[in-house]
């Protein structure tokens, strides 16, 4: 059968994603494209590399509009989603690729985003080890779906192999990311300005407030499988993580760099085989041989994730470097996979592997 | 009077910023620059910015034509600085922009770089605490001076306060920076081509490999000020750091993203003031007020490393990031400037505190 | 059927965007890839975003290496191809991506290029209008096709539809291009250094040295329809092109903006009604309407030529500015879509016209 | 003496860059900045890399606030000029960098402008030569100045010397620029984002409706010395431009390829020795060597204007490729420096000629 799909947000930049992989997918058909003040103008004009929708009008975002179709992406700012889910009960499959149905803590919500709390979807990483399983799981047939930000599921899938085994300490975690300015969205902002970001490295969000922090939080908790380890009877259950963000000239990538202590005995085989096991088989996650590293240009449009490791015996840590197209596999890659999964297509349905390099 | 000076390696970038810099010097005449496979070719041909000095030709690197001047710089591939120092004895003064004169650990120098070890000069860093003081009292009247790594100096800024004051860990230090490929000179690889650093983030050098790690190292041992602290007599001082780079889209700069735990006990007050106490009277080495942080554009052209100071007690740890021109306050700068306080002239000459932004 | 593929110069730029588009090609089989110094190590060293093609191992460029499959790809710098060729004589399809067989004027190959001259085969633009028809003609059926330059076929399409419907003045073409550094290769060059490409615009071949210019002549003079016009019978068949091109800090793309004198006594519709009926039908050659303009964003990653088309009457010149991706519409994608149709095969199979925006 | 400074449009980039320059200026006191929506905040929270002028809060732009100094710098958007001036009547010097004194024709400032006429002021291009001299000597004791476009004094420049010497033939100019995004300034606009700026090509006024056209027109106009030149007396003066702009990835600088017929006779010799007499003698506009020419990143932070010139006789045009730093040649330099010479203070103070690269 063929699907019929609204995608809100169509004019900025992960709507924008969306309908690009969807454009590829044999399974659905793209109906409807939603803006707000953008509203009764062509999508090309807002989207003009998306030459294959050019026959596409934007229409106003409201329930009504989205309403009567088998699937909808919500692409909006975060905090605006919810108002739309309550009236959208009937469609069978919503993909949020906002924040609003992310977490789980009422707490964490209220300190981070605040506003109405709501409900958490079914959190939309497959390949994220959950208590001795997969998230993918959980996506199988799910009709609600949060789709993740894009630096917590880069960070997540970077360490949750380590936390599920037991071979690193989650409760002292460093990352920084090197991020391009498109995760920050369409949005008008001076430090946003292509002036600002040429030939220039900007940090944001430091010292422990960016809102990707319990995200990953709440996923590398998830990731556990011994009941009861130390400090998980805390508030934040034995993880912190210290968390930089660095704005960096590239449209699109993230490349974190995770790093956490080796777990007291553990050896180098170990702790490989963590990530081994975790991503052995996986299409869109892959770990690299030992002493190889991503670049982001080599993930760029492809829903890929690509992770080095390394294993610093002489400062004590493991360090995983990982790389993401932040539109793709952070956002609008992982809201399809999602979706595939959820609908019984072939997972990897209109999805690339291969990245646009150089 | 007016020093007469001899730039070595001066169609490198290195070479090519002493010259830019020593060109707006009232006090130097720059009598001579010499390259290798360049020699006998004008300047100008490979530093076509440097239109004031479009009547100078390159010589040929060697003792006998850098003899005979007042300075000399060296802006030499590491490892081919000691050939040169033992003939130059004569030269009052002999800056090394190289490696060569920088560890004082032979052990380290063995591990990190191989070859020949030489004999430690000053430390080309005015600004770093170092036991009670700072580095500038070392250079007044110095004669041999090994001007710093540009990530080594800028890390060592941007923590040595703080293990100065006891008031962070040092012995589970994690930094990872964002690079301009400037600092990896001319070189003609694969990996430094245009498409290749273009749109994407690469890391190297990941894992504990980096050379500029004993450089940090040693700096921070010698800003603790304590006689004996907890670790300071294994090999590794107590001192251990996860350190990775990578390179980004911008040619120059580095943004370094340095954390540490906090210290037990220690208020945020007295963990802002040993950063305070250490820069507020320092023209170059700035700390921005709390709850700003720097981006490498603010600097670009600048000898001033800007520091931003992030206390995350979520997390444990301050997080401190610095951005500097990795050409001029991470390499050239800091050469002119320890050579104005070795000749006893106005420290900031020649050298400016404003960037070039956007 | 499967078609069985060797592409050379597989460890390249043109050579690995062959290979990604083929990937997703259902018809055929990468079977061989070779190289020359790189040869013996795995392709996925030299291309890491290339996941798909992770099983392959470079052999060395040979023709007994390339012998045996149903069609080769030549990736070869220029003056290479001709080697091959010959001993190619069994394979029922060759596609050169180099030079070596574009020209059909001997005079024109010994002073742009030099060396042995090749015949010239069928040219791989099917777009381009020639004579009363489209080049796509000679294509169906082809054996030996010659993918076009970059550059050329650029501004080939530009203003072949212009020439051939006599509303604009071939004798007086200027042509400026922006262009992204990997058209010129993985080639260790130090003009080609990130450190050298970013934050700057260069120019090169300046003053009517560059290559491309008699590949946009014979071009032009093809699409011409009139049996004679003014100065068809000068040895540059009165067509004569200021060309210059300019590297500008962007990995892939080339954004032309070429103009030519309005003839005489043609309407503004006349003018724009050249181009509509040329390209209307084309999926991958696209005019946008009027007052708008493309970015070379809109067609990364794509096989898409959009246009679009100013007539300034102030000036008397008409300004067409087009936006293609140098490796693929440009190289690759023409390559494969020349072989589609070469093989019967639909045109646009592998290849995608929505571009990788942001 | 020591001359006070006020600097209208102090938080936008040419207000910035006026303020780094004077920042170094002998001879002035920047004793107000000015802004409007920004009033009332630090300067440096604006300009966060003028460290030296952090002492400076940001008032209110306004008549009073303007008055009292020796001389005021106007950086407003265009149209805003006007309403100030009138209120300076006993200002010493006023120097806009703006265009609302740039045009002497009416009918061109009613087509590109529009909006109230502003008499034209002295143009701030010291070296361009007009009818047998240079613009210099008006600069002179001038009190109102009125700073070039970037652009128009990027292409005047380059053009200016063939015009005056008769070489080529100004009635059909064909230029195209590759400029950063800073020229456009601080202004939230969606195609000036960096997710829209980084890795593409995009041009923008295309056909005839930039508005330094006519700015260019009249420059042009000027340089001619014959009493009577074919189409001089026509509406646009004989001088016909086609001019295209084209945004691309790096934060400052203008690559001008400008290219004009040659004139009927005149030989190779002659052709260069035009500009080589116009700019022998002058330090900030250079004529490369033959054969060479010169990227933005030569002049980045520096005053100076680089050129080369090709003669095509293939396609019977000069080609003329000028770079500038768009904010300092093309704006706060040409400013400063005709300050310097309407004061009769040295030309250069404050200004340099040696660029800041890589």
């Amino acid at each position: 059968m063929t699907y019929s799909v609204a995608v809100s947000g169509a004019s900025g930049y992960a709507g924008g994603e969306i309908l690009r992989i969807l454009a590829a997918h044999p399974d659905v058909e793209i109906r409807t494209v939603t803006a707000h003040s953008n509203a009764g103008q062509p999508l090309i004009q807002h989207q003009p590399h998306l030459r294959s929708l050019a026959h596409l009008t934007l229409a106003e975002t409201s329930p009504d509009v989205l309403a009567g179709h088998d699937i909808v992406f919500l692409a909006l700012p975060h905090g605006q989603s919810g108002q739309y889910t309550d009236a959208l009960g009937d469609t069978p499959l919503v993909i949020d690729a906002g924040a609003d149905h992310r977490l789980e803590s009422v707490a964490d919500w209220d300190r981070f985003y605040g506003g109405d709390f709501h409900e958490p979807w079914v959190y939309g990483v497959p390949e994220l080890p959950v208590a001795g399983t997969k998230q993918r799981e959980r996506l199988v047939g799910a009709s609600r779906i949060a789709a993740p930000g894009c630096n917590a599921s880069t960070v997540s899938l970077s360490l949750a192999p380590g936390v599920a085994a037991g071979v690193i300490d989650p409760s002292d975690i460093v990352t920084v990311l090197a991020v391009g300015p498109s995760g920050a969205g369409k949005s008008l902002k001076t430090n946003l300005l292509g002036s600002e970001i040429l030939g220039t490295a900007n940090p944001y969000a430091v010292g422990g407030t960016h809102r990707h922090i319990p995200e990953i939080r709440q996923a590398l908790a998830a990731a556990r499988t011994a009941a009861i380890e130390p400090g998980a009877d805390s508030p934040d259950q034995g993880i912190r993580i210290s968390f930089t963000p660095v704005l960096v000239p590239m449209s699109r990538g993230i490349l974190a760099t995770s790093t956490a202590p080796i777990a007291p005995g553990v050896t180098d085989d170990e702790i490989r085989a963590a990530w081994e096991s975790a991503y052995g088989d996986e299409t869109f996650v892959q770990l690299l041989p030992a002493g190889h590293f991503p670049r982001t240009a080599d993930v760029l449009g492809a829903n890929t994730a690509l992770m080095g490791l390394a294993i610093d015996r002489a400062a004590n840590r493991v360090t995983v470097v990982t790389a993401v197209d932040n539109l793709v596999k952070g956002t609008a890659g992982a809201a399809v996979q999602s979706m595939n999964i959820a609908l019984g297509l072939a997972e990897g349905t209109a999805l690339t592997v291969n990245g646009v390099a150089p």
